[in-house]
C-alpha cells in the first residue's frame, strides 16, 4: 500500500490535516490506534479561536459547528470577590471565540471523510513508523490481526503526546522544555445550565475555578487541586461545595456526567521535524488547559503543514518544509507564554511568598484597570495571528 | 522650636513635600542627616514620570529643569542581536519622559527653600523621633553639638530605606514584603556623548546592560553583575569591553568619573503610616532600578500625603490620613509589578532552566510584534495614573 502522506493519529491535528490535503489533491491514509467510539467520546478542549473557526470552515468541515456552537463575546475575571469583564470584540476589533468540543469537531471530520470513501483505519495496533531519515519512509501496523505496510512520502505525526511518532526521533536529535505545575485540574461535566453565559475564570484563596460550558443545557466545571488527586475523595456534595465556595452562588448543581482529573504541563519538543517526519499537535507541544489553547495550537500546525505539503507535491522543493519547525515554533512559544501567564496568574501556589502573592494581585487589578493590559489577554485569547 | 510638619530627610519626597505644604501656607522644618555638599552629590535616578514634572512644574521647582532636562519619546530595547524601538509618546496619547538627574532637582529644590528663608537643617546628628502614636509627635537631633527639639502636628519620614523613621514603628505594626535579586548593577557616569538619543535596555546572554545619560556630554551606563561584585576587578577597559559586547559598537568611551555597584531589591512595608508618621518615598519602598521608578514612586507619594496634610490643617478632618496608606500602596503595588517584571523579563538568571528562558524569549518577541503588549508597557514607563 502507499500513499504520499501517512497520518499517525485521528485527533483534530491528523483529520483536519487529511481533509485540506485532500482539498488539494493531496492522498494520504490515516491510522488510529483507538476505536472510532473512543475517540468520539473522548471530552477534551472546547474553546476554539477565531481563526481556527475560520480555518474548519475553509476546510469545509464546519457546518455542524456553525449550527451548533456557541460564539462568546467575552469572558470574566473573577478575583477580590468581584467580577470584571473583558470585551474580547471590542477588545481585538470584532474578534470572537467559539465554545465547540473538541470530540464535536472530531465526529464531523471523521464523517466527512467515511462518507467520501477516503481511507481511515481506526483499532490500528502495534503502529510503528520506519526508515524517516530516508526520502521513503513507511509505517507498519497489524489491523484484525493482520500485518499491514503503507509506503509514503511524508509521514504527520499527529499522535498526540503518548503516541509513537516523537519517541521515533532519535532522542539525540531533539531538545525537549518541560514544566509540570505543582496542581492539576478537577473538572466535571454536569447536566445543568451555565452559571453565565461567558465562562468565568476565577481566583480564588482556595484555588482556580473555572466555569464554561458544552451548550446551554451542559456545563463543564474545574477546580484546582492536588497534582496527584484522588477522586474517590470528591463526592458530589464536595465538589459542587467546593465550586460554589469558588464561583459563587450563581452556579445552579445538576447530575454529574463525567469527572476526571486533568495534569498539568507544560512541554515543546524542538525541532518539529526529522527528516520526512512531521510532529503536529499534542504530539510536539503541551499546554497546560488555562488558555484554551491545546486544539488552536494543532490547527495552526497544520495549516503551516499543509502549504509546506502542498509546495512540496507541486514540486516547488523543499523550503517551506525545512522551515516548518521554526515557523510553528515562533507561535507555539508565545502560546506557551500566554498559556503560562493565565495559569500562574490564577492559580494558587503554595510555595509562593507574600511578595508573589501581592505581585499577583497587583497583575490583576492592573488587568481590571488598562484597556493595553486587558488587549493583550484578549488578542492571545481569540488568537495570535497565523504565520501565512 | 515648633512646626505644623516636621519632615525627616531632604532627598526629592522630603524637600517636594516641603515646598508643596509651603505653597498651601503650611509650614514645615526639614532635617537632613547629611551635608548640603553630600546630597547634592549624590547620583540616583534620573528619569521623571511625565506626571513627575508636572508636579514638579505645579510646586514651582522646574525652571531649570524646563530649560536643561532632555525629553524623551521612546525607548530602544535591545534583544537577539536587534533593536525595537518603541515610540513612548504614539502609544500613550503624546506622553514623554525626562532625563534629569535626581541630585539636580534636588539642588533646585535645596536653592529654592534657602533663598526663601525657610528651615532646612543640614547635618543634623542623632535624629530620633518620638511620641509619633499621639497628637504630639517631637524630633530631636544634635546641630553643631547642640540639642535641638522640634514639636509637631504630623512628622513626614521621607529618610530614605536607611532611615531612623520606618524603624521608629513597633516591628509587630509593620508587614515587610522583601524581594532580594541575584544580581546588581555596575553603574558608570563617562564623561562621552550618549550612543543613542534615547535609552537602551539590553538583554544579552552574558547579562543586561542599560545605556542612558544625564546630558548630551555625559553617559550613564550599567551592566548587570554579581551581587556582591568587587569593582576593584573591573578595570575602566574592563568596563568598556564588557559593555561594548553587551550593548554593541556604537558605544562611545570616555573618562570614568564614576562607578558604583547598586543592588537590586523590591521592598514594601505596610502600612505606610502610624499614628502621626506618614512614610513616602525610599522609606516605605525600594524598586529595582529597571523601571527608573524610585524618584517617581516618591514623588506620587507625596502628592497623596499633600492633599491629606491640607485637610486635615484646613479643620476637614482626617479621612484623607487614614486612607493615605491604601491610596498609596494601590499605586505601589502596580509599580512594584512592573520594575519586578522589567526586571525579570530583562536580566539573566543563571537559576533559570531552559524553559524559562524560552518562555522570556517569546515574552519579548510578542512584545516586539504587539502594539497592546508595547502599550502596558509604555503606559507604565510614561507613569500610570495618579489616585488623584
Amino acid at each position: 500500500m502507499r500513499t504520499q502522506v501517512g497520518i499517525v493519529g485521528a485527533g483534530p491535528a491528523g483529520l483536519l490535516l487529511a481533509q485540506m490535503l485532500h482539498q488539494r489533491g493531496i492522498d494520504s491514509v490515516v491510522l488510529e490506534a483507538r476505536s472510532r467510539a473512543h475517540i468520539e467520546a473522548r471530552i477534551r478542549a472546547g474553546l476554539l479561536e477565531q481563526g481556527s473557526v475560520e480555518t474548519l470552515h475553509a476546510a469545509g468541515v464546519a457546518g455542524r459547528l456553525h449550527r451548533e456552537a456557541l460564539v462568546h463575546h467575552g469572558l470574566a475575571l473573577r478575583f477580590g470577590g468581584r467580577d470584571h469583564r473583558l470585551d474580547l470584540s471590542a477588545l481585538t476589533g470584532g474578534k470572537v471565540v467559539t465554545i465547540y468540543g473538541q470530540q464535536e469537531a472530531v465526529k464531523d471530520m471523521i464523517a466527512i471523510r467515511l462518507d467520501a470513501g477516503l481511507p481511515l483505519h481506526f483499532g490500528a495496533e502495534e503502529v510503528a513508523i520506519h526508515d524517516i531519515a530516508t526520502a521513503r519512509p513507511r509505517i507498519t501496523w497489524r489491523e484484525d490481526g493482520v500485518a499491514r505496510e503503507l509506503d509514503c512520502d511524508v509521514i504527520a505525526g499527529c499522535d498526540g503526546f503518548h503516541g509513537i511518532c516523537r519517541p521515533s526521533i532519535p532522542a539525540a536529535d531533539l531538545t525537549i522544555f518541560d514544566r509540570i505545575y505543582p496542581f492539576a485540574w478537577l473538572g466535571i461535566l454536569s447536566r445543568s445550565p451555565p452559571m453565565s453565559e461567558e465562562l468565568i475564570y476565577a481566583r480564588h484563596p482556595e484555588g482556580f475555578a473555572l466555569a464554561t460550558m458544552r451548550s446551554t443545557a451542559i456545563s463543564r466545571l474545574y477546580l484546582q487541586c492536588a497534582p496527584d488527586e484522588d477522586l474517590a475523595r470528591w463526592s458530589d456534595d464536595r465538589i459542587w461545595a467546593a465550586l460554589r465556595t469558588r464561583l459563587g452562588d450563581g452556579l445552579k448543581d445538576g447530575p454529574i456526567l463525567q469527572k476526571g482529573v486533568t495534569a498539568m504541563r507544560s512541554f515543546v519538543a524542538e525541532p518539529m521535524r526529522h527528516g520526512r517526519l512531521f510532529l503536529a499537535g499534542d504530539a510536539a507541544h503541551i499546554v497546560p488547559p488555562t488558555g484554551a489553547k491545546g486544539m488552536n495550537l494543532a490547527i495552526a500546525d497544520v495549516r503551516v503543514l499543509v502549504r509546506a505539503l502542498e509546495a512540496f507535491f507541486a514540486g516547488r522543493g523543499e523550503a517551506l518544509m525545512d522551515s516548518y519547525s521554526a515557523t510553528c515554533l515562533d507561535r507555539v512559544w508565545k502560546v506557551q507564554r500566554f498559556s503560562w501567564w493565565m495559569t500562574q496568574l490564577l492559580h494558587r501556589y503554595d510555595d509562593h511568598d507574600a511578595f508573589e502573592e501581592r505581585i499577583r494581585r497587583a497583575e490583576l487589578d492592573y488587568l481590571a484597570g488598562s484597556t493595553a493590559a486587558q488587549t493583550t489577554l484578549a488578542e492571545n485569547y481569540v488568537g495570535l495571528p497565523y504565520a501565512d
